[in-house]
């Protein structure tokens, strides 16, 4: 078990930024419009450029200019030994014992209400996975076949598909309901699809954790299961955005594409592997036995609670779901290691996506698409609105966090609002 | 009909570089290693950050400092009214009626032998095709039932989906044969598949081309089919290198994962849309007719002629392929307004690769699965030895090439070879 550490800052016992959590974004203010890097602290943000320009974060062995440029890469890219030591030192620097406590409070300290987050790393590729058994169960069922839900190759391999990077834009931004192909049905017969062109009528969240890429590796190199997690600089709440009636339409053979590519979201605040270390535990059973690459010991999983929220315009908000990421069937370290096993090679600043992670219970599922069985039952706001799939001006919170021996590590919230379809005269 | 720019350089008549194509690329010197931005004429490259800092593209009205960068994006994001004008002012330079041939001649036109080449753009996101009928016809077969060969939605939209942009490399990077579950034939039955690891048994190139995105697209902005081209900067060839039996067991039901990512491989020199537009086709007809989205009108497909040789080590290249990327159902306008019907942005430097590219007859088919029938008909090679997939050492070349009115506007070659898998103890 660890003990708290005192430190001179007024930190709430609720708060997801606690001393053991220091989680990386980058943010900019009104008097200092350059994106810089900031480690959250309760309410506020620790400036790194500011402690490197101070010289409090002198003597520590890496190259601590990585901490003045306007992304994580750098930092990131050197790997997790360096998160340990600027982890230490700023666990000291905020620590009752502190003699720089006077300059920190005077000009390195600001309010995360008066902040402005930014994308927090260039981002390379990005992969999501499939590796939420009771989520592949549900989406195989509407999806195909009921009896045959899950593919042969399902419990052999982490399923995992590429998906797109440019569109991946951070809590807080906006976005309009995609439009596409979906088919037609009152023109269609079971031999002759035919589709239309229309907004989207099954907009759907998928909740997601992402792994964020730190020490990279180089085309060619495995890395194995027992290495993976010094890769993982940390870890993000991800919302695939879905469009379930455009993906259904395009999917065959060769897998999503617009239904899930008009935009995704990420939480700001990256919450280092070294934080969430505390709140390992063991991974479900695998059966069949997995291929020798897979083998995984030790505790894999993650003990960390997730949370959605659907908020209809000018009403509160209402739970839909609760679930956990310890659920997952395959590990991070079984997925990157099989991301890899042919050589593929990973950059600093990917993201390797969870797929949707839904827990065995009605209650727990990770999308509308298993909460309303693909719209055959509706869901009560608590506005008393009715919802199959996400109407325009609903906006999703995801929440995440860990608790463990009076310790908090959060990830604060991930929000984003779905706005009108643009119907533009050139569709 | 154009007529043939008379040039101070000489400049062969069957050259891939004539003065009508001036295509992009990256490239080094031993006496100056920083990679910089060039031009391929003949044998040689003309040095943009040369004659910049002569003076001698003083005037153009667009940032000439953008050529000065070790990658063509900020060039490439200009729009292609910037490669207008700069193909007007070097061929000009290279014109009889040149003052500036003395310093150039010096100091501005290296021998392509003498240079290393460089990947000439920061990849952004990666987006395959599945555009050529015949291809997906011939795959589907293969793949799947015989008798539904093209899932309904095929005629309707051209089939794309993400690959990964890390693993590209240029041409002449070798690479590892790659590792990862296949079907192990062995202790399997029709009822349970059972994977084994193991080096891919059925290694095979796909012949394709890719797009290059100029001018970026904002998210949630739709590039109309008619505004498309003005995206496009150009084209490369590209390789799209498949294990089959990898790609067999894991693709069901997200699409293509490790059986691709492993490698993929460009041409050096990115072929303006400006120098193709000369070779520009009428499209194949379309039936069903397709979405408003998606119609096109006039030449928009390109007659651009295209081999694959296998070269076996110390043996001479075997022609396998002759085909043309004239035969591509869905034209590359098409894909862009599909691409961004949904919103998806589109960045500089994402590139649009085509799918295989495969005519009706035998002999014009762009991989090996269709060539062989995944492994039924074996090939016979120069040598006299047989392949029914690569083997290890064997090179796959790639070249393309337009030619009307004695004017040829090519694209070089594309050369990779197959090296033997890493069998790790890390396994």
């Amino acid at each position: 078990m660890r003990h708290s550490i005192p430190t001179w800052l007024e930190v709430q016992a609720d708060s997801d930024f606690s001393i053991h959590n220091l989680p990386f974004g980058v943010f900019s203010t009104q008097p200092n419009p350059t994106p810089r890097i900031g480690v959250a602290i309760g309410e506020y943000i620790l400036d790194m450029h500011f402690l490197v320009s101070e010289g409090a974060l002198d003597g520590l062995s890496f190259e601590i200019e990585t901490l003045q440029e306007p992304v994580l890469n750098s930092f990131m890219a050197l790997g997790n030994e360096a998160v340990r030591e600027l982890r230490a030192r700023l666990q000291l620097l905020l620590s009752q014992a502190s003699t720089e406590r006077e300059p920190i409070e005077e000009e390195g300290l600001i309010l995360q209400s008066d902040a402005t987050m930014h994308f927090p790393f260039m981002i390379g590729d990005y992969t999501d996975f499939y590796s939420s058994l009771e989520h592949a169960q549900n989406a195989g069922k509407l999806f195909r076949d009921p009896d045959k839900a899950l593919f042969p190759n399902w419990r052999h391999l982490p399923v995992g598909y590429h998906g797109r990077a440019s569109s991946i834009q951070l809590s807080g931004v906006n976005f309009h309901r995609p439009c596409g192909q979906i088919i037609d049905k009152e023109r269609s017969t079971s031999e002759n699809l035919i589709p239309k062109f229309s907004p989207t009528r099954a907009l759907d969240f998928e909740l997601e954790m992402a792994t964020v890429i730190g020490k990279p590796s180089e085309l060619g190199q495995r890395i194995t299961a027992q290495n993976a997690e010094e890769h993982i600089f940390g870890f993000v709440l991800f919302n695939d955005w879905s469009a379930r009636d455009i993906q259904r339409w395009e999917y065959q053979p060769l897998g999503p594409f617009l239904g899930k590519n008009f935009f995704s979201s990420i939480s700001p605040w990256v919450v280092t592997f070294e934080a969430l270390k505390h709140f390992r535990v063991k991974s479900p059973a695998q059966e069949p036995e997995v291929l020798d690459y897979l083998k995984t010991e030790g505790n894999r999983n993650f003990d960390i609670q997730l949370s959605v929220e659907i908020q209809a315009e000018n009403s509160l908000p209402t739970v839909v779901t609760q679930t956990n990421f310890k659920h997952m069937y395959w590990n991070v370290a079984q997925q990157i290691a099989h991301h890899t096993i042919n050589g593929c090679n990973l950059n600093t600043g990917d993201l390797l996506a969870s797929g949707t992670i839904s827990g065995s219970e009605p209650g727990s599922y990770g999308c509308l698409l298993e909460i309303t069985e693909n719209g055959r039952k509706s869901l009560t706001l608590s506005n008393n609105q009715e919802r199959v799939f996400l109407q325009d001006y609903d906006s999703v919170i995801i929440k995440g966090w860990a608790e463990k021996d009076d310790i908090r590590v959060g990830f604060g919230s991930l929000f984003n609002k779905v706005l009108p379809a643009i119907i533009s005269s050139r569709q």
